[in-house]
């Protein structure tokens, strides 16, 4: 933790501000390790201060390190303004994604010095995992991928996509993540083309498209993971068809990655391939992003993303083909940038798999 | 949702704008009925507005109500600020709480007339529950708690509170809820003390106190209930004094809510009676919070809170006593306030209840 806090002491100096602060619990959880979700970190040149109210003084007791911790009462905005005030700082960062206008404009009313929008000053360190992080992650992933093979490969007609869902997060916590790391989508047959549906009470039947997409949380580090599979038979060449493009776009990405190259090149590679061979319109997500503490966090790869890929990183390759009425295709792994190129944290087969009734 | 489009055209004339922008779920859910995660909602006089990206496009058809639906590529909020600067709004209403500093700057960025925060003025609106919203909740109430009623009656020692929070969830989404309202608290024994814990590996023991809290999300609606158990058998004469005082505190908080009353006074009743019996210092939350659309909303019941209570609002009571390195107990129902007092939407038992091993 030390360490990103030098680095963003480094940061406040550069933006010429003398303090930092924020609310967000995924900021206050990369630079103060607390999971909770109400919290106030304050870094000066010389201070680290971490504000909480009643309910987690226990468990910042146990999570915190290299902060001075503090319980206050009531809102701990105004504290937060307060506290600013009392240490003489005259002008605080702040990232703007991650802080509301009336947060804002509650410590405005206890603090008169200057707020300072920094975009990205903590996300984009956040962007480049340290080693224990890719670990996290890695580990995340390799639960998820277990929970994924135990279920599909005792997979039953009758089964909807609700129960399905429903085992994955059960299996996700009873195997020790804290849980899932996003909403699981299990579509069935031609809901499939629903990128992001919500699981319903469609029920498994022979000739179902099954797609799942999925990730677990654990030790405060997310993973996401996308598979499609036919279910005891291919619905028809149309599928096949769609699988093997998405797949082909997929493996093209993979092999394309490098540091130094910008992401809506990489979003290109498998695009291009895509809308080749006239599913352009049928691809309308971007091709990945970030992830970490968050399930969608820096960089994002799609057509718009300047940002410039660096060891580190770690990324999902999600590209996806959707006919609407009939059935989508996505798959997805997650890789860590390398120094030549990439490693890929996920090791479930992307082969076109028919599993059986 | 045409009854909640006039009463927002109302509050706009009021607060003299000609537009309303939001992009934040809940609020785009009440007035649009979308439960997907990235949308715009823009309301003026004349028009209803719902923006999403390819996406969300199936979901919003089968969704949205009472809105033109438009596909929109790239970012969301620029794509905002075009269509208030096309529709020659000069005045522009969002809610300070549900925007953030970025967003703002977007929008603020392809739109140049003003953008005025006016504090809840959808969330004011979300407080008082319409007898459909009120329904829903008092489902989604009911599924959890046929669920608590389910595991608590069978529980065996060495389950892990992990393990318990995992059947929960599954047992929710099994039975038909899109999943937890909040991540299920199982704590046990002297963990108990946690208000805000997360379950871990604690295998449960016979003595153990049993605090759970948890809700489901049904239909849009969430849920909220906690009970405090003894297994096995009454871990000590103190547990049984705590006990009784949280439940005492809660019974007369339940009999003294009237439409009127202020928020802050209602927490004073309960507060104070705990406060008596020198335990003031181990109660240190609100005395609840409203509940609906979001797990925590408005009214709050703490002793800042100046809201007074309302016919419709639902709110929790749910006074707690902690003991650090001992235990706790908190008692929370879900109760709708009535013309004269409230209806408990929540039917388990308060009475301390021994959990056979």
């Amino acid at each position: 933790m030390s360490d990103r806090i030098q680095a963003l002491r480094s940061r406040l100096e550069a933006a010429e501000c003398d303090a930092f602060l924020s609310f967000a619990p995924p900021t206050n959880q990369y630079l103060a390790g607390f999971t909770g979700t109400t919290s106030v970190v304050i870094v000066t040149p010389k201070e680290a201060l971490f504000l909480c109210d009643f309910r987690y003084t226990e468990q910042a007791a146990d999570e915190v390190r290299g902060f001075t911790v503090e319980q206050k009462a009531g809102g701990l905005q105004v504290r937060a303004g307060e506290q600013l005030a009392s240490l003489g700082a005259r002008c605080v960062a702040f990232e703007p994604g991650y802080m509301t206008v009336s947060e804002l404009a509650a410590v405005q009313g206890a603090y008169s010095g200057t707020l300072k929008p920094v975009s990205d000053v903590i996300s984009a360190l956040r962007m480049i995992k340290d080693e224990g992080e890719v670990q996290r992650i890695r580990e995340a992933g390799k639960l998820a991928e277990g929970v994924l093979e135990d279920l599909v490969s005792d997979l039953k007609p009758g089964i909807t996509e609700r129960e399905l869902a429903a085992e994955f997060e059960y299996e996700f916590k009873a195997r020790g993540a804290r849980g899932a790391s996003f909403d699981t989508i299990a579509l069935f047959g031609s809901r499939s083309s629903l990128p992001h549906g919500q699981p319903g009470d469609r029920a498994l039947r022979d000739g179902d498209i099954v797609l799942l997409d999925f990730g677990c949380r654990r030790m405060g580090y997310c993973s996401d993971l996308t598979r499609t599979y036919a279910f005891g038979r291919i619905p028809g060449a149309w599928f096949e068809e769609i699988y093997e493009l998405t797949r082909t776009a997929q493996l093209m990405a993979l092999e394309a990655i490098r540091p130094g190259m910008v992401c809506s090149e990489l979003d290109a590679v498998a695009r291009s391939i895509i809308a080749d061979a006239g599913h352009g319109g049928h691809f309308g997500h971007g091709l990945g992003h970030g992830v970490g503490i968050e399930i969608h966090e820096l960089p994002r790869l799609n057509p718009e993303s300047k940002t410039v890929l660096a060891p580190g990183m770690i990324v999902t390759v999600e590209p996806g083909i959707y006919l609407p009425g009939r059935g989508g295709v996505r798959i997805e792994d997650l890789v860590v940038v390398t120094r030549d190129g990439c490693e890929n944290l996920s090791a479930t087969p992307k082969e076109l798999r028919i599993l059986s009734t």
